[in-house]
Formats: structure tokens, C-alpha cells, sequence
């Protein structure tokens, strides 16, 4: 839907400087630019420019998990503390605990939802022929950890995209695996990001390594170690690599690599998990192969931060002046500014060209 | 976006039967059908046909709030005590508590959100030409209210559509408060359903009654009293009516309408409150006017149940078959079947139409 806005709608302001409790850049800017307000630590508003930014970012996630089969849902925040209980991370301290009237912490608020999924899941898989299938969701989710003091980059609420793939085989889930690494790369090319896919730790829930994309930036809270000649990636937690030593990947032709290797900090935008049948297995998640034998299913779990991608963009994105947006993910494409508004013909001009831009579907700013 | 969509990626089915645990009818239809599962009591996910009723639904009202200047914008979940200390709503039962690490309960899960675009918009309204402005934002609210059994029409989780408008003076509110009537009308005609427009009682918050969208629904949790005649309608709560009673408005002639008043019972779909100024008096959101006085600032709100709507349609919309959506939120224009696909020529045929139907931009489920 094309919009065009006159700024005197906006009840936003632009002021020259920035809040003085929020040492991020991406904050600073931000809320500089009246695209959010930040309510508490971690939690903040979109305001009518930075939701627009939001649905931009939103839309371009869609447009590509679509693109590889993915159907789009919506899981609740109410998470009751059963779907936990049976994989153990009801008691994690990452989840906010929700007090009912009916009694003492009901709910977790939805930090992630392979519990979730799995469960509603295991009500309509039966066979083969049900597999694979995909499902994602454009959510809040909420996170209690640590103290929030990088923006957008970490939050206490924030929002999300959470795809999740159903599968016969490790087989097919790797080969859906290579799909959404393909499809997450356009995503972040197309929010002006060049990302390291970076090889990353597994953990209980996970069948081997995982995976991450990664942007280079000094604020990031992640170390990585990349080669310089081949790119190949790790994060540090899982590394042997050390700053300047020499890449002993295999090139595709055999060879040794041998370029140098670098430490970067970096911010993690996306995150690809092979599952494998961990939660299948909490949740009576099986289906019956060709054989008529009961297998549990075998799952893959893949986020992309929202927000933390729109804080991401304005890190790499700013100069002195302020946030340079690129193209895909600008609030609008023209803003149009009539500087003598008291000459009629300044103003009658200014007019017109709005109206020309409106009926060119150009999104602008007046 | 149009989208067309092989039946085969649906990770739904269908049943005969509906769930034993749900009396409403909308939540049997809904489940049947694979539009909603329902997670705990007054929980619900929106599975993929669900999902794209409440896109279709929240298409419509962005449409109509747009028109009438609204802009967009997304408020947080979380909304810390103090907000809701300064107007004594944080004590009220219908609030969800939220524990963190950091210390008993920090936040209550937004159910309404007045508090916070009172302290937002505070920080950026100076002078009467920064008004009159309307914000919105569709987000998912919170309420921890009474045993949840009417499915989407009462949930302790549910999506809203909440619109705040910013005025100068109480006419000017009034003005607005018009034009938003006359949204919510269309929203709910193109939704498929006949609205009452209904007097409701004020309160501590209001200037004057306020005003309900109301849909003759047996399974509905108010009353009404409507005449026959003129449709001026009440809630049985500020009622003084009864049944059979003689319609005592005044028509634009002048003269007493004098129809038969009958009690309904009802759901409520919208509502919309004059403010005034309680809220911006709690947060100090104060304007200069033309001659440098400070004033509080004006405020209306006007809420819109998503989920309720879907809820409602479906209540209304339905035969012994099952669901028959109105054609704007139907979740696809057509459902292509191939009865034979063992049969070359059949099958060849249904995919000619399939592509048909997809270059014409139908919205098809084959």
C-alpha cells in the first residue's frame, strides 16, 4: 500500500541531541530521529517513521519465507508453563514469568516456540505425506537478560521472525537448511547487510553445529573469526582460531586456503538451528514412514531479530548527519520540503510535484 | 500481496468434530477448520488460514484509520508499574503481572494503553499547531478477566486495534469522534456485519457516555435495548428500558419516534470513548494555545477487537455446514479441487485453471 504523509501528521519531533542514557548509536539516532521511545531498559515504542521501517524490514522477511514455502501463523505470548516443563526451560531465567489471578506463574512469556509448535503440530502430522512443512511467525518475544543497554540490539521485548520446518529425514532438513540460508541472505542484502555465515556451537537441542549471520560492527557483542581470502567463519565461543592465524579451510578445488585469519566484533541478525528430534520426541511428534513404522519428525529452527536488524541497518548505516537509510528499508522513498511556504508559487509547485509523486506511487514525506 | 497456495502446504486438516471443551461455536468452527488452536484457556494460536482472516481483517481497518488521518505506530507488551500507578490502574485485577530476575513484579502486560501514549506523546506536543493528530497500533493485549469460554470473543490474550486522537478543545474531539463512527461503520460492513451503535455508560476517565458497536449474537455477553424503528439503541447497563417499551427518541422531524424498544443480547465488536482530559492532566501532556495559555490536551481512544471480529463473523456467518466468510476477509477467493488426479486430462485442466486464476490475481487454495 502506497502512503503518502504530510510531516504535520507526524506527532514525532526531531531533536539535535540524543538521549544521554543510551550509549548506542543505533539509540542515539533513533530516538533523535523520532523513530522510537524508549520506555524502559530494553523496551521500546515504534513510533509512526520507525513502524514504517519495521514493515519494510517485515515485508522483505515475508516476501522471502514465502518464497521457500514457509506459512505464515501466530503463536501466543502466553506460553502456560507445561509446554516448558517438558523440555526443562520453563526454568530458565531467560523467561518472564506471568502471575494469574488463578494462581502463582501460570505462564512463561514466549521466548521462542519449538515447544509450542511442536505440540500443535503433533495434533495433524500423522504420515509421510504430511512432511515436510513450514511455518513461521512475525512476533513479540521477550527476553529477560542481562542489562539492556545497546538499543535495538538487545532488548527485553522485541520483535521477531521464527521459522520452523518439519521433515522424514535429516537428509531433507539439511537440504531445506541450505534453502533458508539462501533465503536469509537476500534478506540481509536486501536490508542494505552483508553478512559471515559463521559456524556456531550446538547445544542439548541441536543434532550438530549451528550457524549465524553475522555483521561486522564495533558494537557488537559477538567475536568471530573470519578469513580474510575465503570468509570462512567462527564464532569465538566454539573456536580454536586465533587473530592472524593462517585459514586451513579447503578451498573448492581441494587446496588449503591459507589466507589470514581476523578477529572481528560482530552482531548476530539471524540464526539457523538443525534440531533433529529432540522436541519431536518431548512432544509425541511422529508420523508413519512409507513402511508404516513410527518415526519422530525431524525439525529445524531459524530466527531473524526484526528490531535488532533495524538497530543492525542504522550501526552500519549513519554518518554525522544522521541515519542514511537504504533504499529497500527507508520509511520513504522522497521526502519533499517547501521552503517558502508563505510565496504562493513556491507552495503551488511544491504541490504539484507531491501530487505528481503521489500519482507515480512514490512514497513521500511532505 | 496476492498469494496462491497448494492445499498439500497447509499443515492443517480439517475435522468433523469439533473440540468437547468448547461450547461457543465459533471456537468448534474455527478449530474445525483449522483456523485456530487453542493453547490454554483463552489462548489461542492463529494457524495459517486463521492468520490470513486476521490479515484480511486488520487490512481493512489500517484502510479505514488511514483514511481518517490515523497513523501507525506499536507500543510495548511489557508497561512498567509506574505508568500505571499515576492513574491508579495498575492495582485493577484485569492486568497481568510480570516477574523479572531484577525484582517482584516490574511490569503489568499491556491491556490497554492509554498511560503510555499519554507519556510518548508528552515529550512531543508543545503548541496547539502540533494538534490535532490520531495514532493507532494492532498488538496483541492482555486480560486476565473471569473463565474464558467464548472462544475468540473473550481471551486473556487477543489482538486489538487501539486509536488515540489529540485534540485541542472538547469540540474538536467531538468532530473526530464523529469521523471515527463513521470508520468503525465501514470497517464492520466490509467485515460483513451489521453494528448497532449503542449509548454506554462513563466513567472515572470519560466526559460523557460512551459508545459501543454492538452485533445481535445469541451468544453475546451484553444486553441491549434497540427499537425497531429509529435504532436508537442502549446497553442494558445505563438502561432505564424494557422490553416492548415505547422509543422515546426524537426523530429530525422532531417528533417522538415512539417504535417498539426490544432486548437483545449482543457482542460487542468496537467502542469509542471522549476522554477529555484525566489522562493528560496524570502526565503533564500540556499545549500553548494562540495566546500562550497552557491547557491539557484533549484526548479520545477507540478500540476495535480484532480477534473478537473474526469471532463475531463467524457467529453470524455460518450455516449447519460450517463457515461462509464474507468475501473481504474470506481467506481465499477461491479453492480450486481436483477430484481426479489419477486422471491426466482432469489434472492437466485443474492446473490450466490453477494458472488461470493466478495470473488474474484470484487468491486461490488448490
Amino acid at each position: 500500500m502506497i502512503v503518502v504523509m504530510r510531516q504535520s501528521q507526524l506527532f514525532t519531533k526531531t531533536s539535535k541531541t540524543g538521549p544521554a542514557d543510551e550509549p548506542s548509536k543505533n539509540a542515539q539516532l533513533l530516538t533523535r530521529g523520532g523513530f522510537i521511545y524508549k520506555n524502559s531498559a530494553g523496551v521500546y515504542s515504534y513510533l509512526p517513521l520507525g513502524w514504517r521501517v519495521i514493515g519494510k524490514i517485515s515485508k522483505i522477511i515475508r516476501e522471502e519465507m514465502n518464497a521457500i514455502g514457509g506459512q505464515e501463523m501466530f503463536m501466543p505470548a502466553l506460553v502456560e508453563k507445561t509446554y516448558m516443563e517438558k523440555t526443562g526451560r520453563g526454568e530458565l531465567g531467560v523467561g518472564f514469568r506471568v502471575k494469574d489471578k488463578i494462581g502463582p506463574e501460570a505462564y512463561v512469556l514466549g521466548w521462542t516456540h519449538e515447544e509450542v509448535i511442536a505440540t500443535i503440530t503433533s495434533k495433524s502430522i500423522n504420515s509421510y505425506k504430511d512432511l515436510p512443512f513450514y511455518a513461521y511467525q512475525i512476533q513479540t518475544k521477550f527476553r529477560s537478560e542481562g542489562r539492556a543497554k545497546s538499543g535495538l540490539l538487545r532488548g527485553h521485548e522485541f520483535l521477531m521472525k521464527d521459522l520452523y520446518s518439519f521433515h522424514e529425514s535429516e537428509e531433507d532438513l539439511f537440504k531445506y537448511y541450505g534453502r533458508v540460508k539462501e533465503a536469509y541472505f537476500k534478506v540481509f542484502e536486501r536490508c542494505g547487510l552483508k553478512t559471515i555465515y559463521t559456524l556456531a556451537g550446538g547445544g542439548a537441542f541441536t543434532i550438530s553445529n549451528t550457524h549465524e549471520f553475522q555483521v561486522v560492527a564495533a558494537v557488537g557483542e559477538d567475536t568471530i573469526f573470519v578469513c580474510e581470502k575465503c570468509g570462512y567463519a567462527e564464532n569465538s565461543e566454539i573456536s580454536k582460531l586465533k587473530q592472524r592465524d593462517e585459514c586451513s579451510s579447503h578451498l573448492p578445488d581441494g587446496q588449503k586456503c591459507g589466507g589470514r585469519v581476523l578477529e572481528k566484533k560482530s552482531i548476530e541478525v539471524g540464526n539457523i538451528f538443525p534440531l533433529g528430534t529432540k522436541y519431536a520426541e518431548a512432544f509425541g511428534l511422529e508420523f508413519q514412514d512409507k513402511e508404516g513404522r513410527k518415526k519422530p519428525v525431524v525439525m529445524g529452527s531459524y530466527g531473524i531479530g526484526v528490531s535488532r536488524l533495524m538497530g543492525t541497518v542504522v550501526e552500519v548505516h549513519h554518518d554525522e548527519k544522521g541515519i542514511i537509510w537504504p533504499k529497500e528499508v527507508a520509511p520513504f522513498d522522497a521526502h519533499l520540503l517547501c521552503l517558502s511556504p508563505e510565496n504562493k508559487n513556491v507552495r503551488a509547485e511544491a504541490e504539484r510535484v507531491y501530487d505528481l509523486l503521489e500519482k507515480n506511487h512514490v512514497e513521500v514525506l511532505y
